[in-house]
């Protein structure tokens, strides 16, 4: 084992399970030390302090569109640079070894030319990898559409759909990165979520993707809705025996290598 | 950084990429230092070598059915020891800490009795880690069964689709194993492969899955079944812009943990 070695495993024994996909991104990433390294998204920094913990060498600089955001990421990881931009207009000063980003650049449109542009923006074989959550086929996520559609708030919500985008097909990555990459891998993972409680899994999106349609309703609309879409979840999201309700949560990956 | 930890990547950045399911597994599983380790369908020792490299001050032993696989094992896994079983009944002399199993639980069946037995025969604390294909809802083996049902080769071919054993849903495998265990994780990655050739998805599969199906046939009704069978998935992996035919192979991840 070289003395640099990196053990994913020492974090997910002390944290929040919910950093595995952003360590099971890390662990891929076939690079030694680079020297500029820069976490695309960065939110609360959680992850910034990893990478620089993964890479102690590296220039770190987290971007992120929100400045409540970096507020809280400068305090999270202490010897990283933090500057505020917009993912789709973001250019760096000097050309990073890797462009890391985790469950990010879904909330931004336009892929089929946004990615080839960030993977032009790395140094020669810099390194591009990203992770995104791929639920836009998962009843999760259409029935919300669904329901949308069906109810008394038809007209209120004609535009929530459009607010989380669709990311596209692990085929369509390959055909936009291919010409461009000198080397190209693609998965998705689907992690098993074991929730408890009643109807969690509209608990689950509430916080997230369930937020573009309670937001414009008036309270009562609110809870008929939240109540019309859990009856709608059941069928799909069964509590098994022992209490328990699975969410399987699917993700995409890519780590693209620049010529 | 411990001086015991544990960089998967240094494996896959010198050995071949097929070995990343078996370290995808591994790189999960939550011991630092067990004391003894069963590698349960070990094969050619390939893997069973990593989990020493892994825990070196633990007991390796590969168990294989094969004599001949055992006999490369020997070989390539120096410092372990290995025996001949059948997973079905195979028992340990002495309760190990980690019962590994990277692609091989699919040859057998009676998940719902193997899997709590396996986790029984752990000691107390012990982990449970295995990995298997979950192709059966692919074209690439849904194709094999239809091809085979209508053509002139049906008759010879009415027991070829039982050789190849369904696995459970991972939610089957969740209720099995969740009132036996402390602790249970479980996942599924599609991993995109990127084929190059005519009909490359025939190719993987002959090697693999449609054993069964080419062995019971003469030479003229194999290659015709062969051309059949291309013909039939032709539509669904189809061949990039760029020459690459894209196979999205899925596996299905668990770890359970004896209380």
């Amino acid at each position: 084992m070289a003395a640099t070695s990196w053990d994913p495993g020492q974090y997910l024994r002390f944290a929040d399970a919910r950093l595995r996909p952003a360590l099971d991104l890390l662990a891929q990433v076939p690079l030694e030390a680079p020297a500029r390294v820069v976490d695309l998204g960065c939110g609360p920094g959680t992850v910034t302090r990893i990478l620089k913990s993964r890479f102690p060498s590296a220039a770190v600089t987290g971007i992120d569109s929100s400045a409540a955001m970096l507020a809280q990421a400068r305090d999270a990881a202490p010897g990283c640079t933090f500057a505020q931009a917009d993912f789709a207009t973001w250019a760096p000063d000097t050309p990073p070894d890797l462009i890391y980003s985790n469950a990010a650049l879904h909330w931004t449109g336009g892929h089929g030319t946004l990615f080839p542009r960030l993977l032009d923006r790395l140094a020669p074989g810099g390194v591009l990898a990203v992770q995104m959550p791929a639920m836009h086929d998962a009843p999760l996520r259409r029935l919300q559409i669904t329901v949308a559609a069906e109810g008394p708030w038809a007209a209120r919500l004609a535009d929530a759909a459009g607010v989380a985008r669709d990311i596209l097909s692990p085929g369509a990555y390959w055909d936009i990165l291919r010409p461009h990459a000198a080397g190209l891998e693609l998965w998705e993972t689907t992690y098993l979520h074991a929730l408890t409680g009643v109807d969690p899994v509209v608990e689950w999106a509430a916080g997230t993707s369930l937020r573009p349609y309670l937001d414009p309703l008036p309270p009562d609309q609110q809870a008929n809705f939240r109540a019309a879409y859990a009856a709608a979840l059941r069928p799909h999201y069964p509590r098994r025996a022992d209490g328990t309700t699975l969410l399987p949560f699917r993700r995409l990956f890519l780590i693209a290598r620049r010529a």
